[in-house]
């Protein structure tokens, strides 16, 4: 099973990094911001672009899509720090300051960082040039000034460049899922920005349908914080239907870009359930 | 010139960061972190190493040097934080938190993190096998167990491993820069670490003596932080004369380390040079 391998890749690589000598704390706050996880979306995408390339390194495919997962991860803890959202939440139970307090969280999500791209250099075995390639994809996607640091860093301007904001604060992780899912497989990653590109789109709009229509219980953390923090939000933009429009353009476009490759067609299955995961059921008949 | 070689790659990869789309106070904290910098001595160490070891890749040693100084000064920005030191100076400016807030801060010291890494792959294809036992070494250093990260968080216990405390917050970007210039040119990192655990050794000591010794105009930041926060510190624990005493033995220690290689004699030298550097004037012919 494919998930199972990244869940295994993941946990393996949690507990070379909380065993002795590590203290006792952040041998405990580690796993806690991982497991036992979300959806996974980002490691999923990775493993499913690889396998329409071929996969013919699967473990290499494997520490790649933890990379990203760790990636995620981390970006998580480090906003629900006091100096950003002040979130207590995070999927369901204590966000990692209020369980462990500032420091540990700060360092926690450091060490995510750290995890993500050892954990690639650890595949490196198998191909040193592809690891390399899924290491500049990833430093691209997490840092700045495309990744997911520049993103975060618009919300401490006062006039903010929307599309950049987006663009880097959540698309840029989608595009590393796919870019990464083909140097994984030894495949050019050009083909496949545009892919990751407009999944992300999707998910961004979608997470903004859910911050807007969904509680706190159902949403496993914080409801309408988008408001709260007077950040963008695609249903305060276009009300609920034409966010939902825009979603399902998004997700018809992600798959008019796949590329020409052996598994096309499941790729395209896949990214149409999809479609229908992200859509909050109460609402998908709107657009029906 | 090593020196310039250094700078020259520290400075692009920081104009890289920096450029649009990076929000502004990003693109202005990131290299406000790095620049002017210290004495720079982790890169320094790196390159003398590769020398040391005929560094036939002379480009990808200075991306690792510049790697290591990425490291070390996303380790002192987030050490600066209120949540851990709340130290509002650094290199006789204001630390970053105090001159562009907290967020700033954090996701500064996240950038930093990625682009060491990022700054490795970029000389990768010089020889991407070895850029690979690069990233393995610095994650080693970095993160957790044995890293920076586990060294910091150490403070976050009621009972602190003191040995493992020193070794992870300190030692391990020294033993870092003694095996990643021996990776950079090729030769086995494992004859390496004794080197930098001995240079790691010395500097703390060095350091212990300096935050106890000199004022705060001298050092640049806050002087008697250890004692303010209760931290371990040499001089405390063996006195000046002791402490003295003991950076003189970890430096011989570390001359008697170096391995058989071309440059031996030329290593050698040059951490005499570090030891006086590193003893206060005021205080050296008190074991002389």
């Amino acid at each position: 099973m494919p998930h199972k391998r990244i869940e295994r890749v993941i946990r393996a690589a949690l507990e070379r990094g909380a065993r002795p000598p590590a203290p006792p704390k952040l041998a405990e706050a580690l796993p806690y911001a991982v497991l036992p996880g979300g959806a996974r979306v980002r490691p999923h995408l990775c493993q499913t672009v690889a396998r329409a390339c071929g996969d013919d390194l699967p473990d290499l495919t494997d520490h790649a899509a933890a990379a990203l997962e760790f990636i995620h991860c981390a970006s998580l803890v480090h906003d629900d720090l006091p100096c950003f959202d002040d979130a207590d939440l995070r999927r369901g139970k204590a966000s990692v300051h209020c369980a462990f307090g500032e420091p540990i969280a700060v360092l926690v999500g450091d060490a995510l960082i750290i995890l993500a791209y050892e954990t690639i250099a650890e595949a490196a075995s198998n191909d040193p040039a592809r690891a390399m390639g899924l290491t500049r994809a990833l430093a691209r996607s997490t840092g700045t000034p495309y990744g997911i640091c520049a993103g975060q860093a618009w919300e401490s301007e006062d006039r903010v460049d929307l599309s950049a904001y987006h663009r880097a604060k959540t698309g840029a992780l989608f595009i590393a899922a796919t870019e990464m899912g083909a140097i994984a497989a030894g495949h050019d990653p050009e083909y496949w920005t545009e892919l990751g590109a407009r999944i992300g789109e999707a998910y961004q709009i979608a997470d903004d349908l859910r911050d807007t229509l969904l509680d706190e219980e159902e949403l496993g953390k914080p409801a309408g914080q988008d408001s709260v923090h007077n950040r963008p939000n695609a249903v305060t933009a276009f009300g609920i239907d034409g966010a939902l429009r825009k979603l399902h353009d998004a997700l018809g476009a992600a798959i008019a870009s796949i590329p020409s490759c052996p598994g096309e067609a499941e790729l395209a299955e896949i990214v149409r359930q999809q479609a229908e995961r992200l859509t909050p059921v109460a609402y998908a008949n709107r657009v029906a």
